[in-house]
């Protein structure tokens, strides 16, 4: 029972998102960080592998090099962990694709539907096995919510309301984090819409089990001279007639991180936020108010198989990022992961963002969201 | 200093609001009930009148006969308060304003656009006092986020989220309040817009001081079989461009009455929930949270005056109600009540409905908000 | 159906609990204030007389005269309101029940133990219907749960846990409400025990239906130069043997009103905030946790009746009030009112405090709760 | 840069807190399990050591056996973990200590004050490292709340309301985490008081910078037939004179894990609960109220190197405990490690619960804690 050796591409000093996925990895203890290629300045590519404390050889100055040296290797890496910006997503998917080696990569898959396109051709041809961190779907209680939707708890699923407020880019975008969300070179062509409204779009689809087939998208740069959206309201329709509505917002002042789902059912509704994730609120439809907590014996196995401590003691983010990565531990192993997302939901996710940004550019009111290829 | 006299239409057996506005009214200790034309049936307003304990001889039978002898009293009643169904709004309201008594109604202001317009003419040809309870905008916390913002609190508004979930009429609409609700022939053409729509469209201008000028309508009636719209999701433009999201819905499962709006600007945010209505949350431009509350010594002069006990006492939906009554003293009283709901409120709500209802049912995307005759 | 008249004591310009009785009397239309001897200062009588909207000649200078010359009216007052400060209580009480006049007075019932006990004889000896506004008993999610433990919701209670935390007089106490509370010629021998730790000890009986039988008491004055306690912490054992703690304090800077109740039986909890009056969370044996509202469908018949709202529209303190006042109207008129504190809640209050005071005074450890004559 | 090597005794099969630990040390990367003796039954350590991912030949049999092949290897364990039951703690302790190996144990540091004593001695004489993990001061609130106190941000302490309230054993008492925790030979003389009393009494002392001198406990066996105090209420009195109730209970049906603690000074107050760890509400000395969040801009210095993420994106108990972890990893390097707990808490903490247990069994009343030795 040796660990599953992982390399990780980005993530170099300063990064918020490369700590993140090396906890996220190795926190249930099946997945050890061995190798990355962290940055294409060689200087940082040391220090970053120096603190990541891994062998000082196999911090690389570049991904192919790092892909070449560590295939030769009996104890190389097992999969490859993107964490670069969202413009090179897609080439070092397919470098590591092509070479047969997994990948994990953060989301969203790509920075352009077209891409993202590729590489779904490229992850079937291949069959290798490739997962996207959209991480909100590891928290446990979301898996909780999805069971109970999927089991009939709410009854047919009416109306969906998924926002998710951030106040961080009110001002101007200054910071690492902040300058090459607002790139739309680096970040694609989707700013707030990009970097969070996929989570909720994700998140909304997760959590009910539908599918949506129409939206209408009100995206606006609301800080003078932005090239990107950084306020965005999607009205969504799924394939059953539900109602929906997004929000996503990178303007909105005091907001941190506040995701939050709401489905109401014919008899029956729930609600989870984000920033108080170990508890979900349902209503019965008999108008009863319950709170069910992580830890609580009522939890269904999806809940308590992401849950580490007993009631009472708080996880957050970085054990719902460890959820995605436990369970594409299991995909290397072979076993079943259905919860996981993968190529499917990465292109959906860029044909959200693609759809969005165009029709509300053009003000197209209700415009259906087409999977090319499906 | 003797009370003021309050006659009342409506609010027979088995009303909600009639109590309601009879427990705001007298509250302060500034008014009295001494007069109805509670029902058309006589015996059930003799039975109204022996419940609110007025003199038998003052429980009409109806409208104009109330309107005649009390009249010709010299204890006759100083106003009238409307609280019938929608579809008897203009006609109680033009039968007090024409023989010269000032009125306190309910809203909407009347069952339809038109009606509106006509009520408008009268309310000022005859200038004569005209109010309408809009009774969320009677929260002390409102009225403080309203004299904050205005106040250049938040900076310039670029955002509003105003949001209204009721559950109750998720299954089939049964009962005394629930039937008209449901039928046009006595809501008027707004279902769940004009019961609670017209409360958060009213909230949402009240707050930010702002006017809405275009709206993006997606109304629908969602248990089959109903002729009026049971949920309903609006995009707003503001005069100054800000941007806005309006949802209301009576088919939000669990949800009791869950009115609650944020307003982003600048440089800071507010968030306020009925529910919890003593409290203000206020987002600061520095990252600091802040909850204020109802008592507190940072209170500006509009919601201290809107109080009646300390810190940690709380008050609610009852004396919120008692303040627009309140106002309506003042202003009977010649005192200035800038704060109260009047005749261009209601026009803009009616406008705002007849709008919404057109516009959605002819997926009609942005559509400007006109208000005749303005 | 005329109104029940009610005759005041006490409140007069500034007071803070005079204008929330009349407004918690007036509130449900069955009783009206007539009359008043609001001051012993002429001017100040005939000042609240005219805010009140009193007619003038009933707006007496002492209470005496006013008790004489109602007597003599045919629609003199019904009962008498105390709401001096708590040395005058008692003589008003026997003043009013010597007369043959029922009374409502403001808690605690008299000032000393003794005081209380000469009450209880008189009200005993004269039959006229005497009650104690213990507030908080009123609240209609109170009420629920003392219904739900006394059916045996949470099987045998076994520990309780009720605070009372405010911070008003953590600095100097200045103002009228603050000054005689810290004054022991007219706040008696309790400062926060008298003034916020009676609350919490009846709503602790109140909410279990069991009895204090011992006490450890710990109480201090806290800011310097203090003559009465500003702190307190009373260990409790009930007859049962169950085990409590009672927490009241003046000094817990940016507490409001925090009264708060949790009560834990063998197989369940219930947790009641003052501040958020409308929710009571219900633990169950099974592990789940319930929040009921004011309105729910599953709330008993106690609660029920003590609302006047739909869920969702909040009520608090004054309605909680005026459920004290519907109570007493129905004593008036004959009905059962079991709810409403009565004299012999004044009188185990009275003992509570100075056992408390004396026992802490003592450094005594466990001491009986003896109430004299029982 | 390798990673620090740790060494287990204890968190075999079954166990919950020997993963914590594995998690908790490894999470930033700079500690990494790679040997233990986690069961006297050999294939119990085999089966554990095989979970753990260890290296097979690591997965020793008992302690001593680790003790000493460890030393002999080039790559031994730098330090040794302790996560036995608790009276097992100190043999093992001795043991490390005395060949020099640094320790890092689960609380409470002994199963008695006598055990404590004999520990302190030999800490003292070895001058290895050693430290205790009394987790819930790892939070980054708690650290902000401590520093802010000792900045006088509250003014001089005047109280503190620190509770910790659970339900899992308000019934019978079943299954490995249970079973030991009610029995005197495993546990040691402490039940509730000793499992979680003392974390609240090292949490009152941490955040406020005090220590209690004098102490009246009351602790109780609720539950028939148990052993061991199960609930317990404790008043405090400080260095300062400042006062202190510590509630700890594990029969409070329906509460997970709801450690709490107030503090409230001359002109300020802090609130701060365990199952929200990512909020800390500060009440100012001029009426406002703060809510600050990991992440603000607000907090200082020991909050912010406590946190891994941005605001918004919640840690938990995990992280906490990883807190310690990376304290303890600083002092082993040689840097200071002012805020991590060590031997003279636990023996404060063994008199604590020595103190409080005897002067209960006593009903003794007000009782100094006398520390041997100091």
């Amino acid at each position: 029972m040796t660990k599953i050796r992982m390399g990780m591409v980005g993530g170099g000093p300063g990064a918020f998102i490369g700590p993140v996925h090396r906890i996220a990895a190795e926190l249930d203890g099946q997945i050890a960080l061995v190798a990355g290629a962290f940055s294409s300045d060689a200087e940082r590519a040391r220090a970053a592998g120096a603190q990541y404390r891994i062998d000082p050889a196999r911090a690389y100055p570049d991904l192919n090099a790092m892909l070449e040296v560590e295939a030769a290797r009996s104890d190389g890496i097992d999969f490859l962990s993107i964490v670069t910006p969202n413009h090179l997503h897609l080439p070092a998917a397919l470098a590591a694709l092509n070479s047969g080696l997994p990948v994990m990569s953060d989301k969203p898959a790509t920075a352009t539907l077209d891409e993202a396109l590729d590489l779904r051709r490229i992850v079937r041809e291949t069959g290798t096995p490739y997962a996207l961190t959209y991480t909100y779907s590891g928290y446990p209680l979301v898996r909780e919510a999805r069971a109970r939707i999927a089991a009939g708890g709410i009854g047919k699923v009416r109306k969906v309301v998924v926002e998710y407020p951030q106040g961080w880019l009110a001002g101007e975008a200054s910071g690492k984090q902040a300058e090459w969300r607002v790139d739309p070179a680096r970040s694609g062509q989707g700013g707030c819409i990009g970097d969070i409204g996929v989570h909720a779009f994700h998140l909304a689809e997760f959590v009910t089990g539908l599918t949506v087939t129409e939206l209408l998208a009100d995206l606006a740069a609301v800080v003078p001279g932005r090239a990107l959206d950084d306020d965005c309201t999607v009205l969504l329709r799924f394939d059953t007639g539900a109602r929906g509505v997004l929000m996503a917002s990178q303007i909105s002042v005091g907001e941190r991180n506040g995701l939050r789902i709401r489905v109401y059912g014919e008899h029956g509704g729930i609600d989870w936020r984000q920033e108080s994730p170990n508890a979900l609120t349902l209503h019965h439809g008999d108008g009863r108010t319950e709170i069910i907590q992580a830890g609580d014996a009522a939890l269904g196995p999806d809940a308590r198989a992401a849950t580490r401590t007993p009631g009472g003691h708080p996880e957050g983010y970085l054990e719902a990022f460890a959820n995605l990565y436990r369970d594409f531990a299991r995909m290397l192993r072979g076993e079943p992961a259905p919860l996981l997302p993968g190529i499917d939901d990465g292109v959906r996710s860029m044909a959200f963002i693609a759809t969005a940004v165009d029709a509300s550019a053009r003000r197209a009111g209700w415009t259906p969201l087409i999977i090319p290829g499906e």
